[in-house]
């Protein structure tokens, strides 16, 4: 049994809670956050508390707290004889401090208030400066997830770059949709099972092969007249910067 | 019992006949390509030929080839006496054969090569000029789809365009995800549940309430970290113009 306390009150730090509960080989003994309010929601998984002196001993803290908050909340440990580890894609293991035994466990998915993640399918990227430490954060993560990675931090941050185009950009292109849609009175609903399709492919072919559309068949008619219809100066600018990177892009045979 | 005629053997042509089979229905009588070859693979749901001066009495025929291909191959049906409807989303209905009764059937999703989509989800555009047509189409339309719209040609240009971004430009922002992956040592499948998941979100978030990331956090930090780290040209511009258009984009409360 591998007993854990949780440093904040967000996605991440739910979806590990319910994690580790369903798991039945992690104690999660406390749950640390500022917000008493939010704290609520967290009474059904461990003791809760305000005061970050108040930390219970445990062997593994996990900060789930916004990245910019990492480094000043993790202060508050240095005290702390567990392993710190932090969930961020972004930001380095040496932003812990240095007294601590310290570690990164960032799974690789996106979080959202009112839907709960599988983690048994969440890779988690997992990095620590000591090969005890590494195996304690193994342990952790295989005990939620079958797919689990040993990650450097270089590594990582090239990961969490890949997530910024395939997650939060991707989202601003379904944003994109919607409104072209709003504008001409069609429902956004329509585009639905298309947006599904178009992350299942990824399981069975590879973006390359799955690349289809006027910029893909260099087809200059069709662009020049979407480049007419889209009256919103920044759309105009993501319409031509993705249309000149898909023509660029060599392909295989022509479709 | 509608009878119908096929025009083209690409995706779209096999997946129809697939789901003309499926429905019992509709009675597919012949499939017309110009590949002997590829057309072989038809000879399991109708008659086929290759000579489109052949064709045979049916209540519809569905050209279902290249958009650039339709007006010129439809030059051949000029005395077909059926309705005669394309299948392209940027393609006017007028691009038929002025002497014929003409109407578009515009199955919104993408069809590859290996994958069989499930009609039943697919949404179905329909135009048509006379009433009759219309509900010709429909009943075509529904034998095969719970998800039938009648959507003008102004209308589904639109909807072409803003198929246009969440699939072929998201398509595209996967191929970058891997380029980044492969370039840094990390495997491409550690992203397919975080792109499966942005996609499934959309059944119960709105794009706008389900963005995060560096640019919707407004975090300059990271978005000079992730300038820096990429190197190619055209990814530099995309990760420029994607994220002043989230940095412009209005949202409500703070993440």
């Amino acid at each position: 049994m591998i007993s854990a306390t949780i440093i904040g009150t967000g996605n991440v730090a739910m979806n590990l809670c319910e994690a580790f509960k369903l798991c039945g080989s992690v104690l999660l003994k406390q749950v640390i956050g500022r917000n008493p309010k939010v704290l609520e929601n967290f009474q059904a998984y461990a003791k809760t508390s305000t005061d970050f002196k108040m930390i219970l001993d445990s062997d593994v803290c996990v900060i789930a707290v916004s990245d910019d908050s990492i480094t000043s909340i993790s202060k508050h440990f240095t005290n702390y004889n567990g392993l710190l580890i932090h969930t961020s894609g972004s930001v380095a293991v040496h932003a812990l401090p240095k007294e601590c035994r310290k570690g990164v466990f960032y799974p690789l998915q996106t979080f959202s208030n009112g839907r709960t993640i599988d983690f048994n399918k969440v890779p988690i990227c997992i990095e620590a400066e000591e090969e005890v430490d590494f195996e304690l954060l193994k342990n952790l993560a295989e005990s939620i997830s079958r797919s689990v990675f040993k990650i450097s931090s270089e590594q990582r941050r090239s990961l969490h770059l890949a997530a910024v185009f395939v997650n939060n950009f991707t989202n601003h292109l379904y944003e994109v949709g919607q409104h072209i849609c709003r504008e001409n009175n069609v429902p956004f609903e329509l585009l639905k099972p298309l947006i599904l399709e178009t992350a299942k492919k990824m399981e069975s072919l590879s973006p390359n092969k799955a690349q289809t559309g006027p910029a893909r068949r260099r087809d200059k008619k069709t662009i020049d007249g979407h480049l007419e219809q889209l009256k919103n100066k920044k759309q105009k600018e993501i319409y031509k910067s993705l249309t000149e990177s898909i023509t660029e892009t060599p392909y295989g045979k022509k479709l």
